[in-house]
């Protein structure tokens, strides 16, 4: 009798955590790896900061090497191993050693399918042309890193994490890089009027964005490089092309296995990572999980939640623990040249698309004390449920620190806070660090606000399409004023609002604007304690509106 | 009939914000703020940062001017003039104009209690000599300011918050400067052993911290300026001595009308904010609070809650809202030069004290990805309940970013987080932002692991105690082991551990000790497979043993 045999199939976030806590928890366990790479535990989300040499050497992306695993924790490792076929009868796996060329069966007891995902490659004419990549693996980064020292015309194709993240890195090697988007917008998990923020700086950074946009052919030179991509039915130079559409869960070779798969593709699990199939789990990016506010399944694959996924796995079947993954809330945070934007679950058109009667707000502020020096501009948008005053979302965006705040939306959302709950957080202050009010308690009174009816709010893309009907009302300063304003907006200042009330159109909403909100919220209660009956705030101030008003201008 | 007057005493974070919030509220109050100072709601907690020339001018500390809130808000500001008595019968407060030395009576129909908190001056033999200072107000810091610039020797007295960030920005000034604590520790509202390795840090960077002692008297020169202390019956040069004692509320002006005070000396009050008299409220630093886990009254003066009281008290008073600030947690962040410690209630001395049976770690780690360029090292201690497994508390501390993670923990411990609620947060993941596995969600398992039996820790501080009844085992690189180790400790590398088993002394309790823990716990887990009964590893590995060992060595 041998002993107890776990294979892995996978080696990187999910494979090798599900490895290594299985080896603390038994050590009488025969463990094996088996992967496809040439690498194993390596930082997958490090790779576009490779390629812009914000990492400077491709050691520092090794975590742990397959030598180490071995010699430290007894876990075999087959490297360049593809896995091609399951048989489940026989408890067996086929693979492919890819240097030889030979094939052969391993064996298991239990199995782990941990292959993660693998960058999408569309079918567009020309695409098995030189220098077009794609970048999920170690080695895709050195090749693309070694490109990039050459390359005039990037065009990136693909505005998902990987696509502005190379574009970004690109841009700033001082190379002439498009992002090319299918869809209306970039970043398609963040809320579209987010995205136009997102756009309008990276427009301002010099990155040539085009959405609603499709590549349909390659063009290569005589080398059988690319040289041309042709964006819209127009020729563009392109001496480097990185495909980015997004990636699929590597399952194929379960096929006829038996094990089941979700509408999204990926395997299904159920709470402790058991597959359909006795015997068989699955963890990492190609496993599905459960959107933790609606309960739906969702296929989101991230290195944060594939090492979760790993420990968990392990942890129940070999450590005796009952550990639950309840579920996950996309949060998402991707630097952005000088910004950083940032989100959680559900963004405000998931949730009108759940059914949810929701109230929003967009509140800029600073990150840091405002008389401390460093203090960046940073905005919130939140989402809340309106019957159950639940938070179900936020983004937070902008020049200063927002993993912070996103980090407390998400801990509360996991915890079903309400908006009420967020207000009251004892979250630490000291001018260093944050406000006396902190940025997500401003919110979460901005939006308590609006919910007992203490002032309403109309978004900036709404006072765009109706501005004919509106009285737009803007209390800034006259320097301000005078910097921008919506053109056609009335002017008169704060300060002399209370005298001049008798000049303000009765018969149309009037919306009051200033820089952040600050200022329009009080002027608004004074106007409707004057006896105004329709009054609302422009959400998120002037610092919204402009960027959000030139990008509707230039598209 | 005139408007009902709402009359609030104290102009700064609780005053200002309770009238501001009125008026939004109600347009149609009579509103008068009273204040003993010359400017009203500044930025109190930047006055260490005005000091040491960090914020560079006044102005910056002026949030909103007394003149703009006339002006905009309709309120009137009475400036320089001091509440001496409050007589609820008649509904009045008697005051003192400071300028003219006139006293006269204010009617109130709403009085509001904002009168918040005053340092301390100890009873100090020779105190009353000049350039003896304290920092509450912006007064007194440009007086402190002036001083600093030609001050050679400073003399700090009590190291709270503000005695440290004072003494930080005197250090950085050039000045020499002593930091003198009569509890056997630096900031007080720390774990003893946290504050071990913040006093290690505040030495390593010249200042001169002395704590068990007390300064028994003041030395004047010939103009009555302080020009020595005597420090533990030692005399000492000190040209600028700074009392940071601590503060006491300002209610000594309350005797005799009736209100209520706690056991603290601050003014009780009920969710509503209502004192023990009527129409009488209070709010801000002079108010108590609610530990939000014990349930049990609390005075923690702070900026963010005086907001938060002010905002719920007019918001519930003159807005029909029903706003609850259940507790505080005691949330505190300081910066001390390179280093920023945090907390948020409970600390594990105060969690032994009211009975909890806890399971704590200390567990170091990087900020973000420790491949992406700037990581820093922070530590994570944590405090859970075993019975219950909900978080009582953390400290992080460390050269990274710590409001982040004390912010999370802030949010959970306010919603009843459990350890395992931590270590599923679906945290933001980026390499410029985080770890895959965050520091909060690493120090979660690692507490699971030590409520589960997985492996045992103890804290250096018994690790030093019982140096001959333990056998201490490192398993880190020679390298690491002979740039420092504990004294008397073995060393058997990790990679080496499974084939010398037999050297280790099986008749000890084996302490396993590495850098930050990740190896020792792996090796703990083989020495306990291979049956060694009696194993542990050592919390906060090296990386926090360290400090406090040169700590112990000094004192």
């Amino acid at each position: 009798m041998g002993m107890e045999k776990l294979l892995v199939i996978g080696g990187v976030a999910a494979g090798s955590k599900t490895a290594a806590k299985a080896r603390r928890e038994n050590n009488n366990l025969d463990i094996e790896i088996v992967t496809d790479e040439l690498l194993i535990s390596y930082a997958g989300c490090g790779l576009p900061y490779y390629v812009g040499d914000v990492i400077k050497e491709e050691e520092e992306l090794k975590i742990v090497d397959a030598a180490s695993f071995e010699e430290l924790r007894n876990i075999k490792v087959s490297l360049n191993t593809r896995a091609l076929s399951v048989n489940p009868g026989k408890k067996e796996v086929r693979v492919l050693d890819k240097e030889s060329g030979k094939e052969s069966v391993k064996k298991y007891d239990t199995l782990v399918i941990a292959t993660g995902a693998s960058a999408k490659k569309p079918p567009i004419k020309g695409i098995e042309a030189g220098n077009i990549l794609t970048l999920r693996t170690v080695e895709d980064s050195s090749v693309m890193k070694e490109l990039a020292a050459k390359t005039k015309n990037a065009v990136v194709i693909g505005s998902g994490f990987i696509g502005v993240e190379v574009a970004e890195n690109l841009v700033e090697m001082g190379i002439k890089t498009s992002l090319v988007e299918m869809a209306p917008q970039v970043l398609p998990g963040y809320d579209y009027d987010v995205s136009l923020f997102i756009k309008n700086h990276m427009e301002e950074k010099g990155l040539n964005v085009l959405v609603n946009s499709t590549v349909t052919e390659f063009k290569a030179d005589k080398n059988g490089n690319v040289e041309k991509a042709v964006i819209n039915g127009k020729e563009v130079p392109a001496d480097h092309v990185v495909i980015a559409v997004g990636v699929k869960p590597n399952t194929d070779f379960l096929s006829g296995s038996g094990i089941e798969l979700g509408d999204t593709g990926a395997v299904k699990v159920d709470e402790n990572f058991r597959t359909s199939v006795e015997d068989i789990y699955a963890a990492g990016d190609c496993v599905e999980s459960v959107n933790l506010i609606t309960g739906k399944p969702a296929w989101v694959p991230l290195g944060s939640t594939a090492n979760k996924m790993g420990r968990v796995l392990s942890a129940n079947k070999y450590g005796k623990s009952s550990d639950r993954l309840a579920g996950v809330l996309c949060t998402m945070i991707v630097k952005v040249f000088d910004i950083s934007a940032a989100k959680t679950w559900l963004t405000e058109k998931q949730a009108l698309s759940e059914g949810y009667e929701i109230e929003t707000v967009i509140v800029p502020g600073n990150d840091t004390a405002g008389y401390y020096p460093g203090f960046k501009e940073i905005i919130t948008k939140l989402i809340v449920d309106k019957a159950s005053r639940r938070v179900l979302g936020g983004q937070v965006f902008g020049w200063g620190v927002v993993d912070k705040p996103i980090d407390v939306l998400v801990t509360a959302i996991t915890l079903k806070a309400t908006v009420d709950d967020l207000a009251m957080l004892d979250l630490a202050y000291a001018p260093p660090f944050s406000n006396a009010m902190a940025s997500t308690i401003a919110s979460a009174n901005t939006l308590k606000n609006k919910l007992e009816g203490k002032v309403a709010g109309i978004h900036p893309l709404e006072v765009f399409k109706n501005m004919d009907d509106l009285y737009l009302l803007d209390v800034r300063t006259d320097e301000e004023f005078e910097e921008w304003h919506i053109p056609g907006s009335v002017h008169i200042e704060n300060i002399n609002l209370k005298q001049r009330t008798g000049e303000i159109d009765r018969d149309k909403k009037v919306v009051v604007i200033c820089k952040r909100g600050i200022r329009a919220y009080n002027m608004a209660r004074l106007l409707m304690a004057e006896g105004f009956s329709d009054v609302c705030i422009m959400d998120g101030g002037i610092v919204y509106a402009e960027p959000l008003w030139n990008q509707l201008q230039i598209n």
